[in-house]
């Protein structure tokens, strides 16, 4: 797993079409179109082939609360992202992983989490002090 | 090398601190504090310990070329950013490889660079067409 944390004033997105690659994508149900969240901790995840999700799932959640409480800001957006590794997990692993991120943050944390398996109109509007930005290996 | 390629319908940045780490580190001079451009391919570039310049040059330069003819916008942003590697190259070869991008992409579009060694605060507005994000290793 890989992931780019960034320390957010503004996020947004927005679904525009659904995605037909790689192969065996099985795009989610679209509930929610568009997407919005100030002051906030967002999180580009790219679930990888070989990940062990309870092992990855721990590092990143114990992260993004580090993150959020050197912030001070309690809010996490996390958005499956498939451009940080070129050996990508299949839909189910891939959603496994997310859904257990999710969870986990929710205890104690406002999560959003944007959808997975779509061409996603985003917009990143990062803060500009040291550890803005962090990049993680799991 | 390892880079991350927007298609922006906006990008911005602004100069806050400049950096410390890592050790090695020497940063520029600030001749422009802030930057902004519309319509755009914004590259976010890492620089690796172990990096054939010439090489990564070459194949970043493509992408890039590539890119640009296919969303059919001329502006092109290149931004240093340390976050998507644990292995970076040291200040005077991270510079070498972004002036030599620099300078290929100045044949023929317009190219602005991002300050080498701050933090800095970045807006990116991302569209949300298929192929809008693009990871690529060199």
């Amino acid at each position: 797993m890989r992931a780019l944390l960034f320390h957010c004033k503004n996020y947004k997105t927005k679904v525009e079409t659904l995605a037909n690659r790689p192969k065996d994508i099985e795009p989610e149900e679209v509930n929610e179109k568009e997407q919005s969240c100030e002051d906030c901790v967002v999180a580009l995840i790219t679930v990888e082939k070989g990940d062990n999700i309870k092992k990855c799932c721990k590092g990143i959640t114990e992260e993004l609360t580090k993150m959020s409480q050197e912030v001070g800001h309690n809010n996490i957006v996390i958005v499956p992202f498939a451009h940080l590794s070129k050996k990508l997990a299949d839909t189910t692993k891939g959603l496994e992983a997310l859904n257990c991120i999710e969870e986990t943050m929710n205890n104690g944390h406002r999560v959003m989490r944007a959808h997975f398996g779509s061409h996603k109109a985003l917009l990143l509007d990062i803060y500009g002090h040291p550890g803005n930005a962090r990049y993680r290996e799991f």
